[in-house]
């Protein structure tokens, strides 16, 4: 297949194929910093992971070839500021969308955001193997759907287990342990999650990867999400009940101020990326 | 929208679209009888069903509308023999798909098939809501690279309670009775199983939809699949145990005489269809 | 088998015995009002029906029988206050055990008391049959092996749903409604907690008995507990975190000021006593 | 407390104590070979842990003590053939209650025995821990009251995962290895199922302890039970589905030929016992 370059209103792709009456839609989201791609090396090993579990890694280009690809299209985007770039793997169909990157109100660092508990189940790792990142699991676009004021709705596995947000990880803080989900608990690891438990670790934090019941949630010092595109969004309200009445000065602070000096100059984060 | 008809090397559609990142793809399979759409009303209730379960009923056209479009399509596709056509709700865009009903090898009638149990876990009703048919659920599809020599693999659900096949319904025959998991269990409710139900009621069998235990399957007298496009497949074998020595002569076999021939007079079936 | 009176420190019971050896032993605990039982018959149907589940009711006398029994126990025992009278039935050996009813300390009315969440596992009525009470099983007594300075513990079952006490049932109040976990989840649904049904609907309060998620334990408006010795127990704190600054004149207090009242007058809790 | 040698007719306790209102009963069953009680060392420390583990392990004498109990009680049990020996913990009450070991027909050694599976449902050590071993858990106990023409009924747990006999463990034989399932499902491990996994390792059997679907048992080539009374039973039939026409001459045989001599001579057997 040769490669394309498209404007949104042309990007079309041929429907009336294996992969696409199967559903075999898998993807991930990168960012760039300083319009480079960030983790980009991470990225594609993970994809690359689910496509070997289902059997459709040949439509996957080499690590190089990609990076090539992902200069090239950050290049031809000439937005200012920041890109989002989504790779979906299609069956054989390899895709790169490039979008401006959104920018994020201010106000969510500053004040915190409201999450709630989805009324929908997320199975555990138990049940459905977690690593293959599919587009359109039901309980996550059926969480997007019920969001109403919160900015993001937590899901909670068929044990009461806390897994996720509908696109975020989560994590607490409590008596000075930062405590996130384990991955048997079902959820998407995401790349931020990751740096986050790097950086607590190399700060010397007490750090807890374990089953959480949903209930610790409700319990805890503080709460904060991470994804690609906000990095660490502090929670100040669970389901119309105040956590935190002052923004906190707690863990959360210490992480966000640490979070861009430290996966900007990690190198594995780089990996493949000349500057 | 206007409609458009395309062959299958042009049948595109734009990708850079909120459906498509985050796959909202509905489906229901159609097979024709005498080159006229099958239990038609029935699917579209079902994908108006789903539709408005995650919000997405707006690109569904009328009934009315549906019937002209397919019976065009029908139309339009001179192949010889019967017809399968998928119907495809992808985001806002509607769309058709048609091609030639596979035919069956008559050997899948009269020496039946062989099953198997998928290493894979469909979660129940309670964990998934099964109403919802989506393009590309993981266990479907992960079962379906596992199928080797069997024409199906069966799916447990997290209770080790048999729910279905890949792409078929299962039912047993034991002690003189037609039993078939409850939609409890976690399954698609395929038209094809219930106009077995209804035939099997209309014959006066003992017919019980229930929680169904893995094992039962290996005690059953006889065991069978139903799915559109084969209706109602006998099972030989199941997990290299032979179960069936000849070919059933008992319940299975009646039922499939007389299956055709009821579904082919039951008005329900038939719609919205003018012969 | 004769009736015999004994001291307790003749109240021995052969256990070379079927019973002693499976485990046999049902119970069920009735509280005096004015020295007379309550809701004795209500025990008793209970009783009974556990008993008939695993085939042991041979050994309950008619109810009769078990009032006038009752009463000679309580004539006998010439304590001041009020008697707790065990009901067991251990195999074929119907014992009833009579001591002084424990006071309960004034503060726990006025000020609350502190619950917590068990890390022991109530198996829900899908696993464990709920309606057989049976002495002992193993996630009560383990849970009461670590109360701590809490007044009870209370267990979440598989599915992380809120079930009970070790030794209590659990109310919630949340926007105006009185919820109670259902029996499903997994509970001994106790005489107190269908009385506080009862006075609830009569009082024209808005009920739920319903799946209750452990963490909706965390944002209720009031919390409080319910047990035979003690009837109404309101909640101040949970788990460390203060709930309840004040005392509640809210539900709580009102079921609390009419409960003794109702209970008293409300003639199916006195069925079979003569006064 | 002293000792006391009792007869039936009076082996009675006092039954107005705390134990006995919680349930706190706690049991061993003890055999003898050649009136010798056969690995009691290995009954002991599962006994001591499970008295820990609910804090009553002060009624528990130190093994030395025991093992002259035991021999005394032998001495004074002059019947004719072996003994059982049931090792109650009751509270603080610490009772050793001396029978007959039945003879087993030497029918279901050459024709085998009848399994089912039980109604109900045995939790699996996540829910409840396994260790602790009770007398008198509803579903072994229920069970027995369903055996039927079964020699023992089969538990599966709430994943539908093979566990355990009322009173038996259960191993399976399927392409040439010896399957076993795992003790996180939810099971006793007696020390004759630990016996013949050691006997099976040192034969060079191929050996797997790994959880085992309920339907397994139905695609087995051999299945057999162990319990102490009886040692190694072979299974002929699973829920009136005949299994084996003729007598295994697989690995059941090979086990039981070999059984008795391992054990006899392999020295952790009978730690503590002099000859």
């Amino acid at each position: 297949m040769a490669n394309q370059w498209q404007f949104d209103e042309d990007t079309s792709i041929n429907i009336k194929s294996e992969w696409f009456i199967k559903g075999l839609l898998l993807y991930e989201v990168v960012r760039t910093y300083n319009r480079l791609p960030f983790a980009l090396k991470k990225h594609y090993d993970r994809l690359l992971n689910s496509a070997k579990l289902i059997g459709i890694e040949d439509g996957i280009p080499d690590f190089e070839k990609l990076v090539s690809l992902v200069m090239e299209g950050i290049e031809r985007n000439k937005v200012d500021g920041e890109l989002r770039i989504r790779i979906v793997l299609a069956g054989k169909n390899f895709l790169l969308l490039f979008e401006k990157l959104p920018e994020m109100s201010k106000d969510i660092y500053e004040l915190g955001v409201k999450v709630g508990i989805s009324p929908f189940i997320r199975p555990s790792e138990a049940i459905v193997p977690g690593m293959i990142k599919l587009i359109g699991t039901p309980w996550s676009f059926l969480t997007r759907t019920h969001l109403g004021d919160c900015y993001d709705l937590l899901l909670l596995n068929e044990r009461g287990e806390l897994c996720e947000g509908s696109f975020t990880n989560v994590f607490l803080v409590r008596d000075e342990k930062l405590i996130t989900p384990h991955e048997s608990s079902g959820l998407l690891p995401g790349i931020t999650r990751e740096n986050v438990l790097e950086l607590a670790r190399a700060m010397e934090m007490e750090v807890e990867v374990r089953r959480v019941m949903s209930w610790e949630l409700f319990i805890a010092d503080e709460v904060f999400l991470t994804h690609t595109s906000a990095g660490i969004v502090p929670v100040r309200r669970i389901e119309n009940k105040i956590l935190i009445e002052e923004f906190p000065d707690g863990y959360t602070r210490i992480l966000m101020d640490n979070f861009e000096g430290y996966v900007m100059t990690k190198e594995d984060n780089w990996k493949g990326i000349s500057f």
